[in-house]
């Protein structure tokens, strides 16, 4: 086997100018097809908040002159998520550049129950970035300032609506990495990674950003702004209040500024792309690799070779390894490139020897570690192009991560275009996608809920990073227990006791709250 | 300068038969000297909760024979803190087994009105672990069951009052550690570890409870049992409540169970103990070091001359170094020793030759490493020798860190027998302690708020990791603001309307809530 292992650094295929990972991810790409607006769809009903009327329109174009985005053509691209698998239909869009006008939005909204839907780069994956009905979408775009940057310590401050990538440039050039990366970084705002946990490319290193993000500054559903906004690795003064809403989807408060701890950007970067025979591989390349690599491993992902195809189809990317069921991105990240390349070397030697790999790739300059990135980046943009997409996020036990692709293909036999798994496996999470021509009732009905049960059976999340939004809200209970549930709406409920934040979102409806 | 460098790997005062660190931190030091009774030394008055009756002691005794301890000499070890600087007055010690049992002792006290103190391995530093009047103790100690290892993911889900070091030894049989580590480890218990969301030593490499602990089981204030006990690195369905608990001390529920994420064991470990000539040479080493060992920096510890004199006249240890008004010490984890001694040589090098260091040295073995971890780790338990000590945790930028002490030094001259600094400098954490024969009112008034303003006054935490506790709560306005402390009140009255959990601490009372 190891006779079949080409190294191929800096080889041809690197020079086959593939877009730079995340670029396509932005506003640009909705709004062109129709999509059926998600009231009619889910056959959900209206919660009886007010309706704008000119008096409201008015009063915010005194508010925020020129800031007001109104007319059906201007406000359709907030109104459909970058799937183009949910629409609202919104009137308005404004466009804060300030807390202060944050605050005075939300006073203005909660006095008069007009609903909000809180909306960074709009590059959620649940619906729960656009309105569901008329929902007033309060835009974090214009709120993209960095307030501090302090380069001993390598934490960031910054306003809400700092586009991921730009800040990544930003603390680059002082020497830091931000603790997070994902595809959408090109138009995700901080403000909404932190509103939905995103997780990401650099979790299994730098960790979640619950122990990254060191404060939040939050306008509450009437108006009054919570300081969070500490700078400090530690502090145990009282309860942690910026946890609820991290995570919590613009349900809970508008988040304004964030504080953020950013690690050192590391002296040497390298990335290996791999070809497995089997999952079975993958796994024990994977534990070998966490052994051997320690503390440099910094990204372990992995990809079938329906992806493969796929990127290479819609994309006209090209695999940089002979053809295999299985592939895997291994990065390491470290202080010292002698040290670094000695260990991956040592890793891959032992990996190629055993069988576990069976060709490979290594890259370790800029430009050939982002379109080796980009092969597994892209995958959820190359979806996208085969009609409509059934988007599943998991965590499950890494041993069973592949069976609910297997198990799903064949469930679904024909009826799916296609059935595909990737993810983010030293997470122990799955990204289970299905495609089909358009989306289809009956097919949902056949993958929903057993994709959940599936789940539920491995006590795993059937949400691991994308979050519950409008699509997902009704599943909560395969995760969590009734309790929590309960409790969770009780938070709500005291935070926002009108329900206008981001309503339809996140959590099932509370019992007895009436639809109109 | 580096002409005067010494380095001893292995020399002679390394066999000066130091106690492992934290053996001393049991409940066996308390208990000998007269406390004065808290409600006494700060004229606090009783909330008008019920009194234990002899039908409330029967019917604890039905629940859990044999585990109820009662008789002043008994539960007189369960009343006072470790530093002996706070006493309650309870007469019931419940011990109970399992979750269903503390759901059910608080069911009673509950609806009885009885109210209670959770108790873990009462290490904590500010006086939040003991009653402050009749409170029952709601103990954990044996709730001391593994509940699951996963040797895969690393994983552990235990039971509340498992002791962190027996933990540790468990974990480390299995190739993994503990993701914290801590002084009082030889006696503190996990659960107490999270509902004081305990920072400790290894904070620097492997990030806060917040984003290692994966899970939860809680029994709140009426009785009823959260279970959030998922072992699962990324979950995204709904609201975190688990965070809530984490560092509320008790007062919103009693932690029962954990799950939490194990770093794989280190295969190399490096322990560096240097002597520096100013304040400023401890920063820039701590600057270079942070650059030269990168990502296998795993400690990075402060000591002032004062604490060294402390622990060679009171525990009889011996400095590795030659007298130095500031001692650094700089822990590596890595997974490849001989990467690891190049990066810490190369290091070393730089520092002795700059004369950022002017003594120090080396230990690469387990027994002479925690020898060297006692010099640091013991400090707390040296100064509790002096008489009364005022401990102070405050996070603060560093560069500003060691100003504190100065000025505090010069601010209580001959009133005060010392006045010392060390701590967790990786992390911004300053230990600030003042010690006196005796406890004296003046002194405070001296020391209080003087200490809390100047910690303000740089947007600092006056509590970084002990949290609030009995003595700190009136000072949370000086590290957050009105509004959030107000929304921790309202958080508070939700999920213990009858205020029975832990009462008088960690908040201020709220307005209009009277005394008895």
């Amino acid at each position: 086997m190891a006779s079949r292992v080409l190294w191929r650094r800096g080889a041809a295929w690197l020079r086959g100018g593939a877009e730079p990972p995340g670029a396509a991810r932005g506003r640009g790409s909705a709004g062109c097809r129709a999509v059926v607006p998600t009231c009619e769809r889910y056959a959900v009903k209206r919660l009886p908040f007010a309706r704008l009327e000119d008096g409201d329109v008015a009063f915010f174009e005194r508010l925020m002159p020129g800031r007001v985005v109104s007319g059906e053509e201007e406000v359709k691209p907030f109104n459909v998520d970058w799937l183009k698998s949910v629409r609202g239909c919104s009137q308005l869009v404004l466009k804060p550049q300030s807390t202060a006008e944050v605050s005075q939005i939300l006073r203005y909204c909660h006095e008069r129950n007009l609903a909000v839907n809180p909306q960074g780069g709009n590059t959620g994956l649940v619906g729960g970035s656009v309105p569901v009905f008329d929902e007033i979408i309060l835009s974090t775009a214009l709120m993209n300032q960095v307030i501090s940057f302090d380069k001993v310590s390598g934490i960031l401050v910054c306003q809400a609506g700092c586009v991921l990538e730009r800040l990544n440039e930003y603390v680059e050039e002082q020497g830091f990495i931000m603790p997070l990366d994902l595809g959408a970084k090109g138009s995700c705002h901080i403000g909404g990674n932190v509103a939905t946990n995103a997780g990401g490319l650099r979790l299994l290193r730098y960790g979640s950003l619950r122990g990254t993000v060191l404060g939040l500054e939050v306008v509450l559903a009437d108006g009054s702004a919570l300081d969070c906004l500490a700078s400090l690795r530690k502090d145990n003064t009282g309860y942690d209040l910026k946890q609820l809403f991290i995570g919590s989807e613009g349900t809970l408060g508008v988040i304004t500024a964030v504080s953020i701890l950013c690690p050192q950007k590391p002296k040497a970067v390298n990335v290996a792309f791999l070809g497995c025979q089997s999952f079975a591989k993958v796994l024990e390349t994977f534990t070998t690799c966490r052994a051997m690599l320690g503390e440099i491993l910094s990204a372990y992902e992995f990809m079938d070779e329906k992806c493969m195809e796929l990127v290479e189809k819609h994309l006209k990317l090209s695999s940089p390894v002979a053809d295999s069921p299985f592939y895997v991105l291994i990065e390491t990240s470290g202080s010292n490139s002698t040290h670094d390349e000695e260990k991956l070397n040592n890793f891959l030697e032992q990996a190629m020897a055993s069988g576990m790999v069976t060709d490979g790739t290594v890259a370790t300059d800029d430009k050939k570690i982002k379109v080796l990135w980009s092969l597994r980046e892209r995958i959820t943009e190359a979806l996208t192009h085969e009609g409509y997409v059934y988007k599943y996020d998991v965590s499950l036990p890494v041993g069973k991560l592949y069976d609910l692709v297997t198990d799903m293909r064949a469930r679904l036999g024909q009826s799916a275009k296609s059935v595909v798994g990737y993810g983010h496996l030293g997470d122990g999470n799955l990204h289970l996608n299905i495609t089909a021509e358009s989306y289809s009732h009956s097919l949902l009905d056949v993958i929903e809920p057993f994709v959940y049960e599936w789940t539920a059976r491995c006590s795993g999340s059937i949400s691991a990073e994308h979050g519950l939004g409008f699509k997902k809200k009704q599943f909560i209970h395969y995760s969590k227990p009734a309790e929590a549930v309960v409790l969770m709406q009780q938070f709500k409920a005291m935070l926002d006791p009108k329900g206008i934040l981001n309503p339809y979102k996140t959590l099932p409806s509370a019992p007895g709250r009436g639809a109109c």
